[in-house]
């Protein structure tokens, strides 16, 4: 029954987030007995100069990969 | 006092959101007693790659609309 | 599709929240076309002194109900 | 980088939300090039009359487990 | 440890995000005792049709600034 | 505008969550220009093994303070 939201930065593919989404559905089934059909995921994907750590834009810290 | 976030697919229409959100307002003024004015609604939209159900993303489970 | 997040003041009854639950799901399928059984609401409730509106927390502002 | 939100209903064990979050994180790490370290994982647990599926509270919908 | 979700309209600036960010992290090492580190914030930002008060998207209910 | 949600551990007292509402509304206000009236802030706090890092739980990673 679980919706899991993940917030990240942009940039990930179509088959990252394809494969992170099947494997975290098999773990909360195994692991919290959720019914598959049940649980729903979303990527909320923001850009480098909208998420920030330690007081710091992604933007300001990091170079882009 | 309520906010409420929905989070779905991209590609619904301006006045779809319009309709929805003054309906929602509607349903929680006369179910919760909250003030309207006090009340706000984000959609906060998806493509279709990164919503995921049963563990499939939804550009790989169902055709376009 | 949606997901919907409802975050409000703790202190409604089950009554209330079945009642925004069921008129939601309806005004959902009416106005976006989603499908009732895809479609989840969480009502994530937090006491007074955890909700903040111009800069003072509702148990400072408002009494008890 | 990314942040994992997880609604669901109460009632898990300790034990159950340990072995999922120690597996989701291994999940992103291999899947998204999470440094683990950067991960965050809550688990937003709800009562049975704040989940909502098909527009009924899950405490009108289900026996207790 | 918090991560803090601020949901806005779309317009801002890197320079109002960065500023922002760097000065909330302050107040929340000074009043909740984070190691800035550990502290997350990402800027969620919806257009002005998705965003409603009142039962009105913001775009039906303001001139663009 | 924009609607701030705070996720923490649990055990914050009012006071805490007092002051950093109010200065997090001072910060948007003078950043964002954003109507203090127009904020709401929601404080999420959660059990210390309902948050994980580095893929533990707190709770199993850090004594209680």
């Amino acid at each position: 029954m679980p919706h899991v939201q993940i917030t990240m930065l942009q940039g990930r593919s179509t088959e990252q987030k394809r494969r992170a989404a099947k494997r975290i559905t098999e773990v909360l089934q195994e692991e919290l007995k959720v019914s598959p059909e049940k649980l729903t995921i979303t990527f909320v994907e923001v850009p480098r100069d909208s998420y920030a750590r330690s007081g710091a834009l992604i933007s300001d810290r990091e170079p882009p990969t």
